[in-house]
């Protein structure tokens, strides 16, 4: 099974800004978060929910942090399995898995359904990488 | 702690291997998952499971497949922790983590129990990556 | 979003060098686990639990493994969505996740709340990697 051609410099300075960006949102920080979108981004949960454009990504992804905050649940969103092809407009394909974990003042840990997760990465100005879309399966949609 | 000398391009290698052979599996591509393994693969759960061959791999995966879905379970490996030796004849010896999620229909999230593999890997004919031999120790197995 | 300058080989040193230690804790081999460790290495659980050196990094470890060992818990430490950069002295800063699986005998799995750790890494005499300094911040812990 021969894989893909990525350069080994790129797989890890995708795993580094995945990492990157979800310590900020993890942390509650959601202009830094949304600044590794593009301007006008596409973030779609299957099957309905669709988001377009860095704002309308950081007002959800607020609403959200408070609502969790409020509840004091802390939250820590994991990827892995990723896979990285290029696109045929020379794009970065990332698939991936995605988990989240909620853990409760008291120490209690549930997880939310896993998702699997297709992200196309292009290049900002100023060289590094931003999500252009991101489509989100989780678990409890078929396929 | 000085630890491997394996080549960092290798590394990547191995991560999308293993990265795209699960999700071959958990979309449930058989005939792609096996395709994977060499053709006399030996893939085994300790303590008494042992399946020689890919496509006895093959069968007992489609018969897990199957059930999982006839229960409506949406299933994702998850790997990690991964360690990479070679072995004294050139192979590559892997040793990693496993988990598997399972999501019902309904939402519910359960994960059965972690199990500590040991994978030894070698180059196919078209100089890809095979796994010549699985071998899965499930954490109620003692070690 | 740039991220980082830390070398391609550098990222695989690190992934390795945790994947290692924890399979030596997982594993019950304290003496190797606690190896990893500079003679003088911090060892901090937020809020208030503090080790200072090898060997009291080590009894209490021995301590944590010897009670899961008696109550029939085997135990795996899951790491993740890790980013480094350089300190200003030269040192390594590493941020992950941290999560830890519990398989009873009976199968039954349960998960300790997941952790943010950041982790300070300097070079041993030998040229291999040491932990200088682990502070552990649990997610019931404000951040």
């Amino acid at each position: 099974m021969t894989i893909t051609d990525i350069p080994t410099e790129l797989h890890f300075e995708v795993e580094l800004f995945y990492a990157r960006q979800q310590h900020l949102l993890d942390g509650g920080d959601i202009p830094g978060f949304t600044a590794a979108f593009t301007e006008d981004a596409v973030f779609a949960v299957r099957p309905a929910a669709l988001l377009t454009g860095r704002q309308a990504i950081g007002e959800a992804m607020s609403g959200l942090v408070a609502r969790f905050a409020a509840d004091g649940i802390t939250r820590h969103h994991w990827f892995g399995m990723r896979h990285l092809t290029h696109t045929a407009d020379g794009a970065l394909r990332v698939v991936y898995y995605a988990m989240v974990s909620h853990t409760a003042a008291d120490g209690s840990v549930t997880r939310e359904p896993s998702s699997v997760v297709v992200d196309e990465l292009v290049r900002a100005g100023d060289g590094g990488l931003l999500v252009a879309s991101r489509t989100i399966t989780p678990d409890t949609v078929p396929g």
